[in-house]
């Protein structure tokens, strides 16, 4: 296998391919109650400061901290109740030294007031009395104006991918629209003499196309376009027509091969032929997945994904997701949902080779437990069975049952 | 504040609220295609065996292994040649004793053979002839008919999430629809004298609707249908007409009510008089979102969440989800994805109360390390600001700097 001479590590694999990119993200503007999900291309800065008035964050009366200090239970200090602020009204009145306003969560405060003395720490006493009976520390029980957000601050980054929360600050902040990263369009190839679709009658020595389907959702997961481009016959120019095609009207190609030696080698052959600078890798150091193929076709990004279906969707999920989420500009993953498992089985492994191995997480009182799930070959239901893989470091010659391993969850 | 005299745990409150659901799950009919993160109502069992025909999973040669046994690269075993078994297609011939076909990967065996040796191993000689330069076992290097799934064999149980490996496997099987929960749909009142839309303009002592949109995200992410039905001043009569009305045409309802004390006793009211049983629990402990409401009117929940943004975002996490989970006929979630990280900062807790502390998660070569985001009160941009929360249990009195902590990714 000649190709495999040069097998490169995943992690330097993903760079090569990362750093040959030029990323340039594209806007579009959506409502921000369609936002979820999306991922914003500009930086964006508060209009206005968050809250726009002083606001009391319990139910009390709103005072001048000073009259209150030093009262206590014992010695109260008695002050005149001028009026209640009603919600979602300015007061309507100012606090002169000696009176309190009585005032509700999220009330706004009198011009003059500092702080606010909690329900329970009063006792109303006749009609326009209130006792004080613990003192209060200027600031206290309110939030200023801008203590959340300052006008003009940056509340959302370019590069985020909006979250519930994003949605209710654009909402507080009055930001009905945004830009967000237009969708990139990932087209999909399948070749293999023996692949059919889904819906056909399979004959003998014939298998449906499980890729294509895979990795379309996986790509959706992602935030990409998958566009389907159906199974072609393991022919040089049939299928080079059709990557040419697709690589005119998509973003990044993928194209996942038959799984033999030839129909590999065919697919070097067809994504050399489709641009410059060509393969960047052929051959990647992990298990599964060894006949990845990177590469950079006129600015674009294609891959060559091993026909095998858990391969296929292990290696897209290790390469082309962050090629989707380069494109939507987002800055590379700092916080990868990487669990820390105890194994429950002894994992061989060659060194100097990645492996990944389907896995069931569970949780037990110790912490995380993981069950590998050996499967002879790289069968698509050891993944449906699956919650979770485990990642074997290049560096490791196989791990032992009891010793923490890496799990990430499968979604 | 009578209404908290009676705080209960998450866990309990949680527990309350789901053993008096009674769930009836609603399938609807979706494409495979369309049926990425919906649930499966029923169980999947396969029409077919996979692989349906015994597979070869390297490039090499079909033998009988027997005909192999001893051979090495010193003493080779020499096997005729009588054919090309080709991807796609039923070998058109068998193998005798003595004989070998040159198959590819994924190709279909002839019947008498049941082993592949690797290309690697052989060398061919003359034009029908090949020289075996090692031994292989029974069942060496191919897939047996069943191997991944057998016919009949349950494939996804009921209540699955569908991922992309899922899709995957329906598509090997021939599957092509399947039934899925129908989405529930969960209604979404605010109210509040001081709350506007968000396209609305701001006058002194107003504040924008944050709560019926980050929630609506929230929802759709848990995979529900959320309806949004806009603003009501605190009047218990025109609160309780428009609930009633949301209760008839959703599965779900959920009040967000404004944050003083009587805006929270009135939702407690407008609840209990929607339906019975009414009110199950008033109060959970738990910073934030002690006023939390859990009830079931009619046979349907309905939720008051606090007036507070965070509070409102954090409950609707702990309580909504759940329940819309619950719906869709989830099991309980066996893995959340709890992040083991070491605290960079104190944080104080009362013991007997359960804290959510909104939190900057990042890895460093010693794993993962969690930075605590303090404000003052809760304020919606601490969230925007997070990538994570920390869960302080209730049997703390807060932690220390350097301890690990449980952190929960925000999504």
């Amino acid at each position: 296998m000649p190709e495999f001479l040069k097998l490169i590590a995943v992690e330097r694999a993903l760079q090569t391919l990362l750093a040959s990119m030029q990323v340039k993200v594209l806007p579009e503007r959506v409502k921000t109650l369609n936002s979820l999900g999306r991922v914003t291309t500009e930086s964006i800065c508060s209009p206005i400061p968050l809250p726009t008035f002083p606001r009391s964050t319990v139910d009390g009366y709103a005072v001048r901290a000073a009259d209150t200090f030093g009262a206590s239970e014992s010695l109260p200090a008695y002050l005149r109740v001028i009026g209640e602020i009603l919600m979602g009204n300015s007061p309507g009145f100012d606090i002169n030294p000696g009176e309190a306003g009585l005032i509700h969560t999220g009330g706004m405060l009198p011009e003059s007031c500092n702080a606010v003395v909690m329900l329970e720490y009063t006792q109303q006493v006749g009609a326009d009395t209130v006792e004080i009976l613990r003192s209060v520390a200027v600031g206290e029980n309110i939030i200023k104006v801008g203590e959340d957000v300052q006008v003009g601050e940056e509340v959302i980054p370019a590069g985020r991918r909006i979250r519930p929360a994003e949605i209710g600050g654009l909402a507080a902040l009055g930001i009905l629209e945004l830009n967000v990263a237009k969708k990139p369009v990932v087209g999909i190839l399948s070749s293999g003499d023996e692949v059919i679709p889904p819906e056909g009658k399979l004959l003998p020595g014939q298998v449906r196309d499980i890729n294509s389907y895979s990795l379309s959702a996986l790509i959706e997961q992602a935030g990409g376009i998958a566009r389907r481009y159906g199974i072609f016959p393991d022919q040089l120019d049939v299928i080079e027509a059709n990557c040419a095609r697709a690589l005119k009207e998509c973003d990044v190609l993928v194209i996942t091969a038959g799984s033999s030696a030839s129909a590999r080698d065919l697919t070097a052959r067809v994504i050399n032929n489709l641009g410059s600078p060509g393969v960047l890798v052929h051959g990647v150091n992990i298990k599964p997945g060894k006949p990845t193929i990177l590469a950079m076709c006129n600015h674009k990004v294609v891959i060559g994904l091993p026909g095998n279906p858990v391969s296929a969707l292990v290696i897209a999920g290790l390469f082309v997701v962050p090629v989707v989420e380069s494109l939507l500009g987002i800055p590379e993953v700092s916080v990868r949902r990487k669990l820390p498992a105890r194994l429950s089985t002894n994992i061989s492994s060659l060194a100097g080779r990645e492996d990944w191995v389907a896995a069931r997480l569970y949780e037990n009182p110790d912490g995380y437990q993981v069950d590998p799930i050996f499967s002879k070959s790289n069968l698509i239901f050891s993944l449906v069975r699956a919650n979770s893989m485990i990642r074997v470091p290049a560096d490791a010659t196989g791990i032992s049952a009891g010793e923490i391993v890496d799990v990430y969850l499968l979604t």
